[in-house]
């Protein structure tokens, strides 16, 4: 089983069985961000991770395979064409001479790191109209010299 | 005066007033993220805020123009090559559909906007080695149907 | 069921039952422009707009379900091919700076939403020739600086 | 003189003279977006109409030359990279196949033509925030068949 | 039946009588070029030519429909890679500032209009090699200015 | 001299001499788009014409070397953005099978020469408007077998 | 049936009978590099080839119909990525201005045909490691002047 | 020096010796193509022979200093535009199959290399008019298994 | 059966048989590397070499001569996504000129063969994480000049 | 001082000198791979060694302080066009899978790091012609999950 399939068959279960990923998340002990990503397969499962995810949905044990499986990751447009998608595309364009001007200011020569990285999603109640929150938290890695 | 001369000067005074852009920002009551993205070009100031910044850093009033000028935001490539920020280019596209996914299961159909937007970059000290944290909070703007 | 194949299920009924976009829009009390654009999977339907739709065009709840569907807004080239559609591109890249310096002008440093958007065609009748009339409406919406 | 000299010469004498583009249009008995964008160097100006500009912003004559001059339209990037324009690349592409139906349904084979063709931007006052209308006005051409 | 089963539809019905596009064309009283391209799917027909096309051809009534329909005019690439299209492309982009150049001295500003617009294509006898000669034929339309 | 600097010399000696291209084509015994393509440096000239075009011209004899030279043609854009230009790139594609086709159907497998080809533009009067008339004129070259 | 087709049966029974690319064209007294690109479909084959073709391979007309239609040439990607095709295209680019130069210098303004055009393979012993030698070989062809 | 200014230099000394591509290789005692690929600044001469070539040419030292660094070969465009250029950017990819086909066939697997390689070019004279004639010779590399 | 067929059936093979890499490379006596890549379809095996890999991996004999055919290598996307592989060309480009440079000035004008050609993969233990090792070994080849 | 006109007063101090970036390398007691990026504007270097470098080179302190400061890491083309640089390239894209596979069977889920990396240039004897030998060794980094 490839990973599309893999998705394919996680999200009928998440349907039929009306679950929320937050508490698929929840009975994963994982973030819900995280789950996702593996859900929509581009990050991979610890086996035991993968098939207690495969008992909450009641799915067989070779979606489990797929969920550990490490996804090769690919997009397919160099510049993303779904607005929602867009903009943080454009925020990273836009702010990022920004990022890289303070984190050098802060940190010295180095960046933060996409792999040692979690991402958290939340709502932030606001009069004006609710907000969405996104925290990135990377560690700092030096560049090395030799 | 065009933007990028404006931001030469500022990196000019900066360097010889020997100024943090965490100094310069808090001399203006605003937050390091925005005040450097205003000194590199990809924001616009309100007058009396440029004003203040001139003075901070002694530079001459044709500054302060070209800091309230509205920027034309414009970048050089589809996919950025500097790994600092081909990073984030990265996170982007790895959690994209994770993003759209959480975000439509929490708001509905929608978008965060890029533009009722702040972000913050902040240190996090780890024994494991120092992290980087950035906040993206954006204002949530459901689609009008019509 | 995706979005292509309730747009093959919309289109196939709207011919045998003879509808047009405008008569099918009146049904739902909602405009021709958006009423297409969800058919077409560009956009999502509340839940009793979707079912109203599926009533008028004898079409099963699957098809509502899918147009309920948050849509992934995809197109297949950075510059489209079509004549008609091309036209468009052209004025928005032709007027594009006249664009942004009339809103800066009016408005200040912003954008005008592509979100709390909505857009409306018509026939102008003209002796010379008819014209096709084409109203963009969308809010501005101003930078934060923080 | 080039255009983009051209304009940079009509900025200035804007900026000097303090006036709007809606004044300049008005003492040209013309629209603003059609003179922002003949002054933006997207557009030719009949001899009289170039030479009442040049009257009206003190220019000399050559600019009236470079305002007659027919312009080699040109634009940088394929995907335009600025928010505010970007939006309406986004509309077009997210609109652009309901667009298509509807001139269709209306008027048959052919297209809204991007010449015989003309704009206009104004402000809609809203208590939920002001909102930006753009009024696109073509001639419908239908396709030749020969 | 879409456009690229009604165009095979056409082939295998041309082949099997031994008709040329030429015949065909007559048989609609209309140019081999346009006749051809309908039967690509690159124009569309007005009903009766439709139907008198599928009665030579023998062809059911859904051909018919298809050849009725407003195609979406789709190209692959950029840059066509066939040889015999190509050297279009680069006489295009060879002349391309020679025809602007000669078209705006005789017209002004404006376009030659590929929608008013037809083709045609002969063969000139030649003693040194025959020659193909092909006459595009466009309206001019000029600019608006409002 | 280089082709652009012999091109700026031509146009300003065309523009103080108040002669129209066809003029200049007419003092050469040449047509005015060969005439006009050398100028704007995408074709060599004999050195008796380019001799010729500088008496007529008063240009000094490097404009006549540089005339002479054998030009790197070269565009800058894989789609002319332009709208005159971009008709005609349209037009090629809409067509380009079209006249595949035809040409094939007509002289077998091989092309139309962009090299030993011709090219002229002429008005055709019209009470609809006048018409652009382009004749493109190239010998047919088989494909050898070997 | 389509040039893929005819290729992959043409593969088949290449393999089945053992013969080489040299037997096959030898037996059709062409050489092996156009033979070749016929059966890749990449030029196309008069009747009576194609049918001796058919019978050395023991395969059907409709094997000869398909090896006799005219082919759109097509390739994938602008830059081709295999090593062994790669190197022709770094050639071509490391000295098309070399080529540019010696071609104009001895022939004058023009280029060579790849049309009128042949091409040959063959192994040159060399105790060094034996080499590959291929000869272009096409006709030159002036740019008109009219 | 950089390498264009080395190539302006040779380029003007060559016109005003009045000397040919073949006349200078001549004093070389090296190939028309691999002189002229040098002096365009495509490849590196030893000492010895840029020293020479400084002498045959009446060029200061700094030509040879250039004449002898490694260069950075680049080109500007993945697909060439200049007509004699593209025709063999088009042979590469009509015959790149074939060639890779024969090649593997008679070598086995491995590429024919583009460094341990020559090229000539020479007329061929014919009746019908002259042809050009490219010889390329590479050594072949067999793929190391290991 | 193709390349893509015979890799689903090798990683079929060695899931089933519980074998790594690094076993089926040692029992064909080849590094573990080469084995893989070929087994992936981007090298092609000597005969004996593939059919003891199918004795090895207990596959059919038209795996052996998938393995044996000439691979056309080819990649998706000029830039590749997945992280793991990105890095990569990452650091080709950060690093290319220094490579070039370092290069050049130990073995003069020439290249590092990528046909020529070894690489190795290896783990090395790190007290502070372990770290990936590789080894790229190519021979160096001058140009040749002639 | 900007990063390039570093790069230059380094070239032009190291060739006045003689020096070859092994010995530079040495004196600072830093690898030639590393000391030569940096160098060459790819890295930056603590301010001892930047102030050695400048002392070693007899260049002044702004040498030093463009040493110091963080590059923007850029590269002009997404495939490299330089036969030297395009090899890696190439190696990576046809080994990327192959090492993305054996990394992921030795390590599990993650990436080799080009921040905490290192890389070394040798030349190895070989009687059948010397070889370039290159060593990378970046830390395995294995993906979070949280």
């Amino acid at each position: 089983m490839k990973k599309p399939e893999m998705t394919a068959a996680i999200l009928a279960a998440k349907q039929r069985l009306g679950l929320s990923w937050a508490a698929i998340a929840a009975s994963l002990e994982m973030s819900p961000v995280w789950t996702t990503s593996a859900c929509l397969g581009m990050n991979s499962m610890a086996p035991a991770v993968a098939e207690r995810l495969c008992q909450v949905l009641e799915l067989p044990s070779e979606v489990s395979l797929a969920l550990q499986a490490c996804p090769h990751k690919q997009w397919d447009k160099a510049v993303p064409t779904d607005p929602l998608i867009y903009r943080f595309y454009e925020m990273i364009n836009v702010y990022g001479d920004t990022i890289k001007t303070l984190i050098h200011e802060e940190f010295g020569d180095g960046i933060m790191s996409a792999i040692d990285f979690s991402m958290d999603i939340s709502r932030v109640a606001d009069p004006k109209g609710d907000r969405v929150q996104i925290v990135l938290n990377g560690k700092f890695l030096p560049y090395k010299s030799w």
